[in-house]
């Protein structure tokens, strides 16, 4: 495709590229009566549901690397990280806003790629893309996102309401996303240092990554488990509370217990840990238990749920008990292979600021 | 103030801080049922009022210079500009999600300022600060605001429905923004200078800009004017159309034409130039007309409205009559002072991305 400059079109060419890319997302929505081309978006909210709203900003060199992500995955990824947090709520996501700081390298094909990729999600997800801001950028891409969902008052799940003796759930498998990140980070240092030794980089060095294809496609493009929430609302169970693992399995159950003032025990060799993932942990001299404790970004479903309820959705393999909500005294505890148990509250997450 | 820098308090220290900032927002919308602290802010839809939901990012360097913007007029202003685009569909706000990058070189103080600013603004509007996201960045500070406002169907307005015969009106005063912003530039590059040639720069170079406060407040701390739609409100009177001017009140008048199929004509002398933008634009050898028609961020309102329903507001001092809709074939025209016209879509607007 030759090159073609934004600059060559301008902001209302490019806000006429992105909304006709975006437009089939309306159509599956139709409480929403007006998308792009006014200064709001108008939204018929559904009689008798609560309204969620999240946001997420996906900031070039912090979230992402633009010479490891598709900007067509990245477009994906971003609806999902919103949709996640929605079906954290235990709600359905009806439509986003979608706000974007392009620096002055990038294309209008570029551009429509990343849009590309929100529009595939946003109608997978059955939501539509009704607004949005772009800006020009001084330095890397930011992507904003901010998402409106809906769920009757009786489905809603808050991270509070945990109670002692209740079953811990995870959905899918853990620690994937972050072994997917580490080889793409392989991948990138010997790229990097064959263009600094002036020697040829070509895909063939990249053929022994297709085993590994699964976990590095947990990471680029992850999936919000909707699918979990779904199931939970056909079968008439809620869960006492509910979190999203973006930041790792123990952070998230961290939240789960300091806001419902409990504690957890939670068993090693019950925790789903991605198949390739150990694998890969192996080859790389890491540890697969700590990818899956702390490596983020899996965006799997984090909930509790009394052992009653827990039997109308016994029999879906996705979703596996790990432990047991305990007395706030008792802690957070991990009990290992071995029979010990670690404090949990002693593995910590990622924090943007920490020194 | 002793520096305290982020990275001694961790995210969740930030976040903890952020939350305290903005609580008392919460307070002004009883319909909010959980702001930060879960995956997402819960609300409760008001019955019977539509939605309207907008999205604005103020990007550094591009939207704002931290050398010449207080923090916390920076974070009034992101607040209002999206309260100025709820009141452009004739709604009132409700509740906003704030996200923002961070760079490393800020300290705690400067992201309180800012959320003061923010929170300070809400109050005012009566809006809920109801959640957001928090990141660092490898560049510059990235603010990026959704809300979320609330109408009923029959005072929703949009830009389409401007129909020949109607006046055209504009609320406040226009060009200052402007003036302000050109003042401060200038001011700018007089310190620069100043350190560049090792020269002692103090406040009593800022001495003669007291007179120009009203202009530069105009561009560091513009209001949305949410009182206009208040007064439209309580006199039961809707406008066939309304925008709000961020880009201008020519590009503007542009975007009601283009969607409601009208030409337009505007009277020169009818133009309610901000007071002290003439003084202004003579001593910097600019034209304030200009100013006024392309300048932009004066985020007053554009609307049009039938001659009969005009009657219910004409008593009001703080809107202007500036012309007339007419049929599209007679295209968008000033009058100037000498009685040409002009043709208004020559006169371009901001554009991100024009080379």
């Amino acid at each position: 495709m030759p090159y073609k400059a934004i600059s060559g079109i301008g902001e209302f060419g490019l806000i006429d590229k992105i909304a006709a890319i975006v437009e089939p997302t309306l159509y599956t929505v139709p409480q929403l009566m007006a998308g792009i081309g006014d200064d709001c978006a108008v939204y018929q909210p559904s009689e008798g549901l609560l309204q969620v709203a999240t946001t997420d900003m996906l900031v070039d060199q912090i979230h992402f690397d633009l010479l490891t992500t598709p900007l067509k995955l990245l477009g994906s990824k971003s609806i999902s990280v919103n949709v996640s947090d929605i079906c954290a709520m235990n709600a359905l996501p009806r439509y986003a806003l979608v706000s974007i700081a392009i620096p002055s390298s990038f294309s209008v094909a570029m551009i429509e790629e990343l849009y590309e990729g929100m529009s595939y999600a946003a109608k997978e997800y059955g939501l539509a893309i009704a607004g949005g801001d772009t800006s020009s950028s001084r330095s890397g891409l930011v992507i904003s996102i901010s998402m409106i969902g809906e769920v009757s008052c009786e489905q809603l799940t808050h991270r509070s309401g945990a109670k002692p003796g209740e079953l811990i759930c995870v959905s899918g498998t853990l620690g994937g996303s972050a072994a997917g990140l580490k080889l793409l980070m392989r991948e990138k240092e010997i790229m990097l240092e064959h263009i600094e030794n002036n020697e040829p980089y070509t895909k063939s060095f990249m053929a022994d990554l297709k085993e590994y294809s699964d976990a590095i496609q947990h990471h680029l493009l992850p999936l919000a488990r909707i699918d979990i929430v779904r199931l939970l609302h056909s079968r008439h169970i809620r869960p006492s509370s509910m979190i999203d693992i973006s930041d790792g399995l123990s952070p998230e159950l961290q939240h789960i217990c300091r806001r419902s003032k409990t504690g957890a025990l939670i068993h090693e060799n019950r925790i789903p840990i991605h198949p390739a993932t150990r694998q890969i942990a192996d080859e790389l001299q890491d540890d697969a238990l700590t990818w899956a404790l702390n490596g983020g970004e899996d965006y799997q479903l984090l909930f509790t749920i009394s052992k009653e309820e827990y039997k109308g959705i016994a029999d879906n393999k996705e979703i596996s008990v790990i432990g047991e909500i305990t007395d706030m005294e008792e802690g957070l505890r991990l009990s290992d292979i071995y029979g010990m148990t670690i404090d949990l509250t002693s593995i910590k997450g990622f924090d943007h600021f920490s020194s």
